[in-house]
Formats: structure tokens, C-alpha cells, sequence
């Protein structure tokens, strides 16, 4: 049994660890903290839990953290860098549900994020946790930078495009991307704001971050440097990323809009994406003319693409779901701790959407 | 490995087996019926179910499902009664979800659901699938009324009062009871009806069944025949029965107010709660002073209960909650479906509640 | 032009009371106050006041809001008691939406609200402000006490039969009543609370104040004191309160179960209750069989009830539906500022409801 | 007072039309027909008119709607048509909510809608009822085409810019355009849906009409003929239009993404949008950084705008909202009327948004 710690069970993706994790065969949640509620039993503040789990919640001692095999971070950003290293020296790994280790661009990270990186060459060293396009890198890494919901969907959408593009040499696409998103309110997490408040939310859409938000460097960095090694057409400045809330509780829906070049109009997309993820378990591309809604994913980790041309205009659409509380942040991370103990991908993550 | 047939599959109660079957280690559904959507994929219906289940509906042939060890009839009303003794004569067991086998009075049944009962032989014989008061008789039934979702948070909730009251043969509460009921609207099903279009039922609250529901006589005769033996002081037209439509997809709360007479003041309401279920595995009593929500049991076979008492009023109040679809359904056949098969009954159910 | 000052226009109730307000025909918001936000406009604040109120808000100043012909409160519990003297002897009129002025049991106060009364013989000159039973005392004082909103639904759905009991003299119902009430979230108040966080709340159904509410002395009080002048048969302890939170933005729906006497069964309950509301404007019995939805009110100043008998039974059911922050709350308020100044009682409150 | 009549008085549009009108000043709901519903009160079909209209149902009569002097078509697409010759021949004003006028373009009208036009010429003289840019043309016209709810967000969005570039003659933008749009559910019409049942819309986000969509004919057809006169440098297939639906009633939020060229950078987008709509009752134009949200204008005939552009990118956004029901269908149709019969434009019109 892999012995976890959660560092931070008290939000949302805390307690979706604890969900998955006490229903993984191979995994054993042994160290749960909280600086708020140590003393206190895990079901006493998610009676969800009761019968599920008896932790209790302790305070974070590092010597403690460094008897488990895996830590997961599931706290505000600049947590898990203050502890990564000494639990790095332990043999301990690191799953960080939070940003310190998601972009290598320390400008980017001090400018979104606000603080100085400190731990800089471990940050190097670590693996962004996207299974899918970094699985080599995240077996051999001590560290896992588990992504940020939004980027999830956007590089996951575009990574067969942007690879035959990247192959080729060829722009298949014009010099821009949009990606308008769509979150329900669990990703911002359990937290006591007004803006949050069930009256303000409900029967209400909007959008934030309009002029600018922290999952753009990190989608550039995916497309950039990830998918595209930085040989390929679109700028930085090139992809608009505008997010909006949703008044549902789970569930993200993605929505890319691009304007094909004449080279990629030649292109059967359709086929490009169910080729290029038929041997992923959680990606499921739909069949032409299928489109996806967020519900087909809840409480799942799968992610479900479709892809839209049109017979009379260079536009085209990629549709992308997931639950961001799972593939998008919790399922995720698991998925990357069954990577690195050599376990299936899959382990523990089968358990069906919960519809309706 | 149970072979299973699940006859209508597409109801949300249909659905929810295959959930939950698609996870459990000792079933297999082998056969899914549908006369509607048969040929079709039961993935190209429920999307959610893209990569769980490769099944396909088919006719509903009798000879096929005698060839399962169970059949679950999750259809509507007076379907099951048609096939259930060629399915018994040829020692395939019935789990039916709709209320052909869940009333004994053949006169309530007549009056609540508009049609002759026509295998009263079979009525007799078979079991009324609510574990938590007969278990025994289930394990040697070969028919097992699933009971209707209200009923199990209705005679559940009233459990260890009634059976006290009987054993003492002295009234412990005054003689009615109210039971004021909310269920969220998949109870309603999956159907194409006005009232329950979105823009009807979000951000709205509204009671039905107010002159009366066809779940009163269920729970009637939980309490005087399963409970009571006939010999306690509360009368049929005692129990009033209310339900409510909540917005919200799963969930019932269900709200039952009593008058304690003197003896029964001088119970301790919250320890006989906790003794009376204490070996149940899907039954909690909640600490005094807790009280439940509906998402803590989502996705789940749990049913919570909570007791208050007040120290200035005989009234009291027992608030049990439910996922309606699981426990109040399709979590219930399972469970049954268990016991007749001599599994431990939470094999295949000890998934966690889904929050947030 | 009634020149009208809200004292604590930034709660749910403040922004509700300049909506009503900005469309009555007879009165202008002149002045509106909040500690926290001096100096904004009010529709920085509230978006949706854009091209409706050009309004700042200002900090509390006693001698401008004694320049007005009424001063509404909108504010937390125990504000208006700090000011009602000043403005009472400036001639200016009170209206508090807050319970300074709800309960005339002192004992009860202090217990429910956790504070002393600073100006008792204000309080016994007020008048509890619930026209449709106390019409003649509001035209005549200075302090309106704006009933809350569980008390509205409850005293009203009650009146007709109490005080049918009460002149006979006789008793109709069994000594208890059942109040099981649902509410809206937005009765909460506009609060950053994670208990009212959307993913707290939506998808979810709970009851709270199970052990006590501060509504129910109020309700008492409107039972025994201004129904019933303390001669019929029910006593506090005899009434059960319990109310509940539904995941929608606005609307209440309270279920008052009774169990009736021999001589309460001969009374014809529908025509009683048409008879006795037949001249209210705001007060819509619903023909027999009929039942109502929150929606039907949403947005409006109505209160709708249904009553239903049974047949078989003893058992009564009342069902009561309002706008929380109307005829619950705001539009109340206005109503009862109409009667102080002798306009008709629904001078701008006539507008429709708001469906879907 | 204007006579006016309805026909297909039974959906959303046909209530809210009632709702609105029942408080107009100058006009008065004299008929009000429904083939499905003859004969029956209008509040036993919505009791939230209760109160606020005692109109009966009747058959449609061509003779009886002739004798109104303006008649509003809030029916199935094809059925204006079949009456408006009648009733123009009658001097009485015919405004359809459906699709009937709004396409100049026949191939258009019947590759979308499925059906021959009967009256061409009546057709050609029909106004285009979106005020804010046909206010002319609707003054005059006997037939006013009340716009779709998504064009009205579309088109009065890119009103100012494309007007611009259309007067400059140089592309301001690149030669595409994505809307990314967002509806309420109310927006699918008052119907028995399976797809619209609220345990398949709750909590859920989806897209449709992904393959194409009748309003992007009618998107195009303001862009081109309205505002460009075809001068300009967009084509048909180089708008992208993708709506969704959003798990909430009314609402309507537009995303228009957008390219600007150089010469588009050198525009002030606020000052342009400011100026643009600065004589606009119904449109308002929010503070640089100030971003919309739906419930804003929620029961309101307001519009709201947002621009956005970037220090380090041409990427640009226009965020648009309404009440899809009111100025995207009712109220907009009252706004047509007044300017028909001479009145200023927002009378009736004034209603404050509802929230929360």
C-alpha cells in the first residue's frame, strides 16, 4: 500500500482526494492536516465522510510528511515549495495540487502569483503532471506540478492539432486561438465570499478574469513548450483565454475556437483526435456530430473532446469537458501517483459519472 | 459472478443500476432491455456511460432473461407481475423497482395504481425489499418488492419508536404523525413533462400529491405490518403524508413530526436511535445535535438520521435524508440483490458520497 | 412625495425596498446610508440600479434622516432601537425591517436576540406590522415593527382559523401545530458565509434551527396576541417550528399541518378562508384542489395559500407561499408605509410576478 | 389606450408579454388567443397572473384581432404570416416574435425554417425590429419582425465598431468574428422536453446548434445589411456562432471575440461604445473594468456592454447581456410597439431589474 499524506484536506479538492483515495486498492491516506481543524475528525467537517474515513486531522509536521511515500498538496499557492525539499531528501514525493510547481517561467510565476519562487532547481527538476503529453518526464520526477483546471482542457484540446503542426512545419492554423471557458463555482473553491454566495451565483452567468488570468502562461507553456518545443506560429500574445462561471457545483466546459489555414483544412480532424487519443483511458473523443455536456463527466476522471469543421467556413470548434475537480485538479493527481509507483493509470479511477 | 438482466434501462433508475452494477466485483449485467431503444448502444443514450458499458439494449425476450440469475424491472408500474412467474419457475429471482410486489392489500393497490394485480400467489410469497426491517424474509424470497423512495426514509425513520411502542405495548407518541417530505425532481423520473421542464422547476418550491400520494398506503403498512403487527395505537388515517418538489436532481429530506406522550418523554430518543441501528452499515444516526443535508449522502447508499427532542414541548422531530435514487432505489435493489445471494450486503456499495 | 431615507440599503432587504420604491409612484428615496460603503453609488454596488438610482450612499447622520417623513431600517438586529427615539420626536415615521419592534415580550427578545431593550416604551406604542391583522394600529403609530418572514407566512396561513376558534370559543384543532417551512437562500441575507457558498448549497436540501428559531415566539406572538388574545387552546410549547433551506434565490413555502376536532371537521375550511381574505389585495386563496408554487409570487407583494382536508382523516394541511423578500420582507414594509400615509395599500406594489 | 391583442398567449414569450403589458400605461391586452387553451382563464394556465389579468383564452379570429390596433405573434415560426396580410389590409400592426419577418433573404428563411414564405412583398416592407439601429424603419412599417435573442446581443455588440469601420472604409478587424453565446433555458420556449426536463439541465453545461444555427443568418444579416451596408470586409462563413445552454432561467451572455487590425488598435473601444450608445435608454455601457452579469438585467429591457482590450495583444472582447425573454423577445416587442404608436420608447419599459 502506497502510504499518502494530504497536506490542506479542508477544501474541495482535500476532500475529493480523500473521496478517491479511500476507494484506491493500492493507497492508504495514513497523515491528513490542517492547520484550522487539527484535533478535529475529517467527518466532523465533511459528514459525507461519515463511515468513510476516521482521520483525524493533525498538524503539518514535516518528519511526519516524510514517512509517507507521496504528499499531496492540496493548499493555497506557496505551500508545498516550503516543503518540498525536505521531503524531496526523504524519499517522499510530492503532488502539488497548487501552481508552485506548474510554470518554469519565474517571471510568469512571480508576476501571476505574487511571491518568489524558492526553491528554484527543483522546480527544474519537476514534472508538470499532464499525463498525457508528459507521462516519461512524471514517472522519474520527485515532484509533480498537478495542473490547473482550465489548462487542463485548453492543451488537452489542442495537442493533436498543435503536434501535426508542430511535425510539420506547417501553419495549420491562423496565428491565434480563442478559448472561451466555462467553470462551475466548485473551482473556486470552499471559501466564504460573497461573490460565491448561492443568491449572487445562482440563476446568474458571468465572466471574470476577463483582462487577464493565471491559467493564460500556464496554457502558453503547455502549447509552447510542451506541445510545440516553440517552433511553432502562435505568440503568447496570441491566445485569448476568457473564463466565466457557472451556476452548477462540477463540471468545466471548454470551448476553442480557431480559423484553419487552407493546409489545415485539408486536415480530417475528426480522425487526427481519435487517433491521436485511442489508447488514452480518460480521453474520450465523440463521434462526429456528438457533442459533449459537462454531467457526462461527473465525479469522473475523463475528459470527453469534440471536434467541429464546417462544410462552408475556415472556423472550427473544439468542445472540451471535464470535471474539474477531477481530471481537472484531485483524479489528476492521483492519476500522476499512479505514475509514479508504477501502478495503471487507472487505478482507482474507474468509477463511473454519477448521471443524473 | 451474478448474471444480471436489467429490464427498461433507460430510466434514471435504470441508469443508476448499471452505475452501480458496472462497479460492483460479484455482477455482471449480461442482459439490458429496452423496447424503445433496442439496437442501440446504452452508451449512445447515456453518454456517461461512454467507456463503463459496451452494452446494447435489446428486446425484452423472456427466455433470455431466464437465463440470468436476477432480473431487476426497473419499468413502470404492473410490468414486472407480468413476468415473474415464468422468471421464478425457472429460478431467476425478481428484484422489481416499480410497486407490483411492495403493497399486500390488494385493494390499495388496485385503488393507488389503477390496475388488477394479476399473480397474487406471487405477491404473498414475495419480500418487501427494505433490508434494515426484513432481512430474513428477503434471503428467502424469490421476488423482493423494491420499496418506493419515500417509504424507506418514512418507515426507517420511524423504526425504533414504533417497534418500541409495540414491544411496550403503550403509546409513546400521541396518534398521528406528520410527514412532511422533499424529494429533488429525478424522483420524478426521466421524462418529457412540462412541470418539470427547467424553467418550471428551478428556483421554485412547490408541494403535490397534497390530497393524497399512492406512497401513503406503503408506508401504512411499513408501520402496522412490518412494524407494528397491528397492535399499536396509530391509525391509517393518522399519518399524513405531504411531499414537496425541492431543485435539485437527487436528494429526499424527509421531516417527520411527532407528539411524545408522557412514557414516551421519558425515552431517550437519541440512544434508542443509535442502539437501534448501530449494526446497520448504511444507516447513521447522527450525533445529537447534527442534523443532515442531502448532499451527504449523494451518489450513496447512506441514509442519515437525526432525533430533537426539545425540553419545553412533547413535540419531536426525526429529519432523515437520502439519495433517492440509491438508497431510495437503485442502491436498495443492490442491497437486495445482495442478501439473496448471500454477499455481505454493501458489496458493490461502499462508494463515498459525492460532495462537493 | 413621501421623502424616504433607508437606513442600511447594501443587504438584500435595502436593495429590494430602492427597487419597490423607485417605481412608487408617491414616494422618493432621498437619502440611503451604510457605514461600510459612504461615498459609493449605489450602483457600483448593485449593477442592476444602472439607469434606475443615481444614489451615494452616505454614513448615518440622525438629523438628516430626521428630515424625512420615514425612515426605513435595513439593518442588522438592535440598529433601529439606537435611533427610533430621535426621529419618533422629529415626527418622523420608523419602519424596521429588523426585529427591534416585532416582539412585545421583552423575556423573549432579550433571550432570541442576545441583547437588551433600549427604549421599552417606544416598543409598546409600536405596532407589529402585519396589515392584513393589525391594520387600524399601524394607521396610527410612529414605530412600524416589520414582521419577519416566517411569522408572515405562518400567522396568516393560521388566521382565519384561529380566530374562528377563538370567537366560538371552542376548539377546532388539537392542541399543536406543525409549521414546516422552506425558504429561499437569499433569506439569509447578503453575506459571505460558507454555509451559503453556492457549492455549499445548491444540489442540497437542509433543515436548521431544529432546536429553536427566533421566529417562534414571534409566531406566538402573532397567535396569542393578536389572534386569539391569549383565550384559545394552544400553548407556546404546542407549536413546532421547523424550517428548512432550498437551493433557490427567492420564495417561502410553509406547510402548516393541524389535526382538527369533531367541530373543526364540520367547518367548510376553503370557505372560510375565501371569506375571510375575500377583501385583502395581497392575499390569493387558491380554489379547492389548487395548490401554490414560490414562483407564482416571485418578485411580487401576494401571498397565495391553499387548504386542504381530507376525506378520511382528521388532518389538515395549509400551504402558504410568499416572496421572502416581499411580502416577507421589503414589499411588506412598503405596504405598511402606505397605511402610515394613507395611500391605498397597494400604491406601487402591483407589479406582476416574475414567471419563469 | 392601445388595443392590443396576442396570439399564443401560452409560451414564455406570451407571458412575459403579459406581464409587461399588464403594466403599460398606454396600452391594454383586449384578446388573447390560443388554439390549445380556448375558453380557459388565463391564470389557471399561469397563476402568477392571479390577480393581474382576467383575460380569457379564445380561438383565433381574424375578424376580432382586425378590430385591435396592434397584434403580437408570439407563436410558432410560419404563423404570422398566414394573418399579416389580413390584418395590415385592417390598419391593424402586426409584430411577430417568431421568425416570419426577420430574414430578407428567402433561401435564408427556407434552407433555416423549413417553409415557404407566403408574403414576400409584405416581407420586403417589414421592419427589422431591433430599434437601436432600425428605429426608422420601424416607425413606419406595418410589420415589425421582432429580432431573434441572440442577434439583438450579437449585432447591437458589434454595432459601433463595425459601423466604424464600415464609415472609414479599413478593416478595423480581422476578417472573422467568434460568438461564443450563453441562454438561459427559457430561451428553449415552454415545452415538454426530455432535454429540458431539470435533471438533465441542472447542474450541466452544454452546447448545441455547434454544426450551425438559425441566428447566425439573421447575425449576419445585421452585420451586413444593416450596419455595413456590404461594404465592409466580413463574409458570410467568417462568423462563428456557438450558443450554449446555461443551467439558469432567463439570461443571455454573448462573448464576441474579435481581432482588431492595426488601424483597430488605434481605436479608444470605451470611448467608441460610450459615445456609440450615449443617447440609448435601454443600452448601457459599463465602466472600463467593469464587467456584466446576467442577473443585472434580469425582468429588465437593459443591455448591457463590456469592452475589452489588451495592453500586449489584439485580441479583443465584447460582453454582452440581457433578459433573453425581455429585450431579447417581450420587451423588445413592447419597444417596437411604443415607437409605432408615437410614445416614448421605454415607456412601460422602466421596471427594475429583479435582484437577487
Amino acid at each position: 500500500m502506497i502510504k499518502v499524506a494530504i497536506v490542506g484536506g479542508t477544501g474541495y479538492t482535500g476532500v475529493e482526494l480523500i473521496r478517491l483515495l479511500s476507494q484506491h486498492p493500492n493507497a492508504e491516506i495514513v497523515l491528513l492536516t490542517s492547520r484550522s481543524e487539527a484535533g478535529k475528525r475529517v467527518d466532523s467537517i465533511f459528514p459525507s465522510l461519515r463511515g468513510v474515513s476516521d482521520l483525524v486531522f493533525s498538524d503539518l509536521d514535516e518528519n511526519q510528511l516524510a514517512k509517507c511515500d507521496v504528499v499531496f498538496f492540496a493548499t493555497p499557492h506557496g505551500v508545498a515549495m516550503q516543503h518540498a525539499r525536505f521531503l524531496v531528501e526523504n524519499n517522499t514525493k510530492v503532488i502539488d495540487l497548487a501552481a508552485d510547481f506548474r510554470l518554469q517561467s519565474l517571471a510568469d510565476f512571480e508576476a501571476w502569483y505574487g511571491m518568489q519562487h524558492n526553491c528554484i532547481d527543483l522546480l527544474e527538476k519537476s514534472a508538470y503532471g499532464l499525463p498525457e503529453i508528459n507521462r516519461q518526464a512524471i514517472a522519474q520526477a520527485d515532484i509533480i506540478g498537478n495542473p490547473g483546471c482550465y489548462p487542463t482542457t485548453a492543451i488537452l484540446g489542442l495537442k493533436p492539432l498543435i503536434e501535426l503542426q508542430n511535425s510539420r512545419g506547417q501553419a495549420l492554423i491562423e496565428p491565434w486561438i480563442v478559448i472561451d471557458a466555462k467553470s462551475g463555482v466548485s473551482g473556486a473553491g470552499r471559501q466564504a465570499k460573497l461573490n460565491l454566495n448561492f443568491s449572487e451565483t445562482s440563476d446568474n452567468f458571468s465572466a471574470y478574469g476577463v483582462a487577464g488570468h493565471r491559467h493564460l502562461p500556464e496554457i502558453e507553456q503547455g502549447i509552447h513548450r510542451l506541445l510545440a518545443q516553440n517552433s511553432h506560429n502562435i505568440q503568447y500574445h496570441d491566445i485569448r483565454f476568457v473564463p466565466h462561471l457557472v451556476p452548477m457545483i462540477r463540471g468545466m466546459f471548454t470551448t476553442i475556437h480557431i480559423r484553419l489555414t487552407q493546409a489545415g483544412q485539408a486536415i480530417d480532424l475528426q480522425q487526427l483526435y481519435e487517433n491521436s487519443y485511442q489508447n488514452e483511458y480518460f480521453i474520450d473523443v465523440l463521434a462526429k456530430g456528438q457533442y459533449p455536456d459537462t454531467r457526462s463527466v461527473r465525479a469522473s476522471n475523463r475528459l470527453r473532446i469534440a471536434v467541429q469543421t464546417l462544410a462552408n467556413s475556415a472556423m472550427a470548434t473544439i468542445l472540451v469537458v471535464q470535471d474539474n475537480l477531477v481530471k481537472g485538479a484531485s483524479g489528476q493527481a492521483v492519476q500522476n501517483m499512479n505514475i509514479l509507483f508504477g501502478l495503471p493509470e487507472n487505478t482507482g479511477l474507474t468509477l463511473a459519472p454519477v448521471v443524473p
